[in-house]
């Protein structure tokens, strides 16, 4: 059978999983009405806020869409809409599964850790076997239909399907950008405005009833933490695969079974959503009833099966895993090997992520200790850590590019990324697990239920936020690899599209420095913009709960309800009108760049100055991504660590200062930190599209 | 005259003045015996430290100055020396001057605004000069020598001079480290430990006498601020205009007029601190009492002055500023072009950090605004500013390296940092005159001087807040140049060196990304290290000072002394410890990585790494620096803001929220920020000496 095929029937299988898991878990007692109604209200708030997102990014989708379809044509501009609709779709999915299964795994975790484990890791492998099987569908149906009855071929002069491939790309990207960044403008606007002035100002608990902007809280984990993440992974596994794709059409053309290695991408994520889909079956307590060890079972489980699934898929599309590819001197075996880099720098990753953010480990419990000399302490340690945790992320990446350049070239780099990408599945599975439990903690305190039941979601939710760390460090790590093929698709497009010009790269060219330069402010300008949003709103949010506590004096003695859908709305107007320009700072800054350069020095100098931007966004900006995700969850952490009993316990000084470090935390790790993901893959990915459009133009 | 001749009249001038001021500063009257016996105290601490820390440093330097004899020679091992002693007598000056006239500054300000900010800017003054005098008849003498009695020559195959010159500047650089972390530790240190134990738990105002530490905080102030940012500065004008003529003697060789244009930085330094003596006069307050003002008027008078000066050099040391230069295409009027981008670049340097870091625009106010709603939002929002304040001067500092570029080339950057350089005196003195003001609120407050001299000197300390801040955005800004200068002596040589290696610093090479990303993690690490030394060390002040507390409960009433030297000796100790590890760290990094990559992947992808470790070292340390020195600035000034009777005030929830901003951007603007300046330095030095190591071995 065609490997194309096996990995369209094999997405197909996700989408199933998906299907048959979702029934199972909304089959499972939803619990008492009261817990229901609070459920419901966040459900509603989570919908009305994704409603709003989607018709404000359509405005913007629809605009590049038209544009895309005047200078490079229909195809394209159909690629690119296939992909901004599924990775809204994602998200939307993520979001349905994750507002759905939090009131039940709250209802779960009354009969046992393991009940609420399963079914809040159960919801989580929903929506990673639906983001991964909906991004694997996204490309290889795409490719099948152009390459099939489209009737156009990859590798000769006809550039349809790189293009159209490339604007599939941009369209996840573009929307998982905004994506992420709405939804974590939201989630942290309402955290940080809802702890500031319920905990701090009024003195009454987290998710306490009788804060008006407790429900916008826990809407935003899902339409941040849960439907902006899945939009970024769909994004990251469509361009991650979509990029090793583009680089062998560019560079292996006319080679013998060039059809086997272009759909072999395609077919290593086929078979590793088979190896994620057996791994869930695996997340199960122990006898030590350790969370983190669960989850791990279930990751190795996966991680060791993809390794002779993998070695198949390639023997399989290349018909003999040992032949040599071309003339390029390495063989299937090469690539081979490159994919086991690949595993093993998610392995290493995730080990790295569990030790600057677990609370077993000196990161945190170093935060936690300075607390204990006040609120300074807390955020200087808090800050020394997430610059620390830069280091090791850094030192894999580069070995494993190291690697897996000398066993297959840049193909190699490729491949080991595309390995990363195909175990999202599993990854995703063990994020989105983490804001169903956070919510389930939530509806829980709103409830009313025995304090039992709050210390089990608790544990599940510690974890969650070192899960949620792996996800980003995994994505940022990937992101790293897929922009140095993406980086590599640009200059061989370069000397396709403009054979006469001579086009210096080289570091000792100052428009190199100056693209460097540019592309590493990125990061910082779109992180200051981030941070700014979310202390703005959150203080929009502190202003309207504390009217709402004016007008009604019955909300603090429970005598009258606060208006929770008030403070959603007003939380998503914020969210909504914040994410607007940094997100379209890494879509206009490549092209205002080029034009700027090529204007004062020449279009040859455009070009590098354009290049090295590129590199310059994933040099600035994996470690920005790296320091805030990592020192967000090492705060948070921190914090729960006092929580458990430790330097003083819930109400001591120690735990006010970490409440302070885990305010901070909130917007690097979710709204800032993340969103730089998406925003490295955009300015490489526009960099291509402009290329492209100026070669037609 | 010969030109060197010239120099090194002019820089013994700034001696003169130097010799001249300090009488005037010194037969100012230096209050009652309370406050001269304060002063005494933080002179013997400030002495105590300083010994110590040489001491240390001469046995690394030792080491160092052995290896580089066996390695490049005896006169390369002079040199090293010759920058070391230079470096560490500017930061024992700056200390020196500034421990006598704190104490003077606090009477004089019994007498009038004027009158205190008189003689803190003379003392700043009295380092300025010292500071640039010194650093340029460190060349210009070590030059003449080499040249002249010892019969090398430049521009040939002798290689002796430029190699000397390398080792000079490393010398400086390897000290000002060394004293920019260990002093910038324990200041640090000092000032958070002395503010939580006192401040925070026992509720003492800031330098009251009872608390232990509080003579430690400001010895801090003198081997921090001062001796620390003296060294620095140093460095920086040594390794700048070293660079310049490193370059010029590697490009520019066999022109005609060679010696003129070798000689022409240090002409240029050279009529510039004449300028900056005229500028000092001119430091007064009008009649709006407006003490920025003040300082810009002497800033501003200085750089107008320059244009002609240096008009004057480039005519007087190429003989015709109209005339070609060999047969680059460009001529002595370019190199004007350029050296007026360099002043342009100052000023905008200024004027940008003014603007981030004065109390009287946007950012610092909106930090204070956000301490209304507490700690969290303090921090936050101080995190966004600190992230944005990097994009402005990163936009200058582009379009600079764009235009001298396009002006003259390599050299016209060259040239545009060197005129940056020029105008160093000036702008040390306006950062010196910062530690004192701040000093002699300190001894204002603890020898129970009257509020309105504590009045005054706290305006004029505000002002020393943004100085100090403007001379890191000026030193790290003119790093960004310098470090170019030197990747290209570093490409440069490498031809001259192994010309039949074919090294690829293309950005299609991996190991040029690879080296880029090691590059850029090595200001993270270092500022991880800096931060948690702080952290650390500030954590031993507060249980020191506990126990002083406990252990004598007179010292609360008054009834007895609390122990200060025995605070001073345990953050001396500290400070001494943690400096030692992240200041090898740019030492032994290029070594490592170079020798890792060749045995990986060939020598030429050892050297293309290397090179680019160089320059990722400066595209990420540009941000780390600029983000820290300038939100530390606006955290320190929004605490000041708001005691100045803003949101509430001294003593409200906000002002405590401001404080905690302030305790977290102590380790950020006077720890690792600005230690990331001669680390870039260093980097890119150590490279060249390898280099020259490799050839000769």
């Amino acid at each position: 059978m065609n490997p194309v095929t096996i990995a369209i029937i094999l997405g197909l299988l996700a989408i199933l999983y998906g299907f048959i898991t979702s029934r199972q878990v909304l089959g499972a007692p939803a619990g008492s009405d009261k817990m229901q109604e609070i459920a419901a209200a966040i459900q509603e708030g989570a919908q009305a806020y994704l409603k709003r997102q989607y018709s404000t990014i359509a405005i913007v989708g629809v605009v590049v869409a038209i544009i895309i379809s005047l200078t490079l044509g229909h195809i394209s501009a159909i690629g690119f809409v296939i992909g901004a609709i599924l990775s809204g779709v994602a998200g939307f999915i993520g979001m349905n599964i994750s507002v759905r299964s939090n009131v039940r795994t709250a209802a779960a975790a009354q009969t046992g850790l393991q009940a609420g484990l399963t079914l809040a890791f159960r919801a989580g492998a929903i929506t990673g076997m639906l983001v991964a099987g909906l991004a694997l569908l996204a490309i290889a149906v795409f490719y099948w239909y152009l390459t099939g009855p489209s009737g156009h071929t990859v590798g000769g002069e006809d550039r349809t399907v790189v293009q159209a491939l490339t604007a599939l790309a941009f369209g996840a990207s573009l929307i998982s950008i905004f994506a992420r960044l709405g939804g974590g403008i939201f989630t942290k606007a309402a955290d940080v405005g809802a702890d500031l002035v319920g905990k701090v100002e009024a003195g009454i608990p987290e998710d306490d009833p009788r804060n008006p902007a407790v429900i916008a809280d826990n809407v935003g984990d899902n339409v941040g933490d849960c439907a902006g993440m899945a939009a970024d992974l769909f994004e990251t596994y469509v361009v991650t695969v979509g990029a090793t794709m583009i680089l062998t059409a560019l560079l292996m053309k006319g080679i013998a079974n060039f059809e086997g290695l272009m759909a072999l991408p395609l077919l290593i994520g086929g078979v590793c959503i088979v190896t994620s889909i057996i791994g869930t079956y695996f997340v199960r307590l122990g006898g030590s009833q350790n969370i983190m060890g669960a989850m791990y079972k279930g990751f190795l489980v996966t991680a060791v099966l993809s390794i002779p699934a993998i070695w198949w898929a390639i023997d399989y599309a290349l018909g003999d895993i040992g032949a040599e590819i071309g003339t390029t001197g390495f063989s299937g075996k090469s690539l081979f090997h490159c994919a086991l880099v690949g595993l093993i720098i998610t392995g290493l990753i995730i080990w790295i992520t569990e030790y600057y953010t677990g609370t077993g480990y000196r990161p945190v419990r170093s935060i936690a200790k300075a607390s204990e000399t006040g609120h300074g302490t807390n955020v200087i340690q808090g800050l020394a850590i997430s610059l620390e945790a830069t280091a090791l992320p850094t030192v894999v990446i580069v070995a494993g590019i190291i690697i897996a350049y000398q066993m297959a070239g840049l193909l190699g780099i490729a491949y080991a990324a595309t390995s990363m990408l195909a175990l999202a599945g599993m990854v995703v599975a063990l994020d989105a697990y983490g804001p169903v439990t956070d919510n389930a903690g939530g509806i829980a305190e709103m409830a009313g239920l025995d304090d039992s039941v709050r210390e089990k979601t608790d544990a599940l939710d510690a974890v969650g936020n070192t899960t949620k760390a792996v996800t980003k460090g995994y994505a940022i790590g990937s992101a790293g690899l897929a922009a140095l093929v993406l980086f590599a698709a640009y200059t061989t497009d370069l000397r396709e599209f403009f054979p006469d010009l001579d086009v210096d790269f080289s570091l000792e060219n100052p428009y190199v420095i100056v693209g460097l330069l540019l592309g590493a402010l990125l990061p910082y300008l779109f992180g200051a913009m981030g941070m700014t949003a979310v202390g703005r709103a959150a203080g929009d949010v502190v202003k309207d709960v504390r009217e709402q506590f004016k007008a009604n004096p019955g909300i603090m003695t429970y005598e009258s309800k606060p208006d929770y859908a008030r403070t959603v709305d007003l939380v998503t107007k914020a969210a909504i009108k914040e994410m607007i320009v940094p997100s379209l700072l890494p879509v206009l800054t490549p092209i205002a760049v080029y034009f700027a350069i090529s204007f004062v020095a020449g279009v040859e100098n455009g070009f590098a100055a354009l290049g090295a931007l590129l590199l310059g966004v994933i040099v600035g900006g994996l470690f920005v991504a790296l320091s805030m995700t990592s020192g967000g969850g090492a705060w948070d952490n921190a914090k729960k660590f006092i929580e458990d009993g430790h330097h003083g316990g819930k109400g001591s000084e120690a735990h006010k200062a970490a409440v302070t470090g885990d305010t901070v935390g909130d917007p690097y790790k979710d709204t800032a930190g993340p969103a730089v993901n998406p925003m490295i893959k955009i300015t490489n990915i526009v960099a291509l599209l402009l290329l492209a459009a100026l070669a037609a133009g």
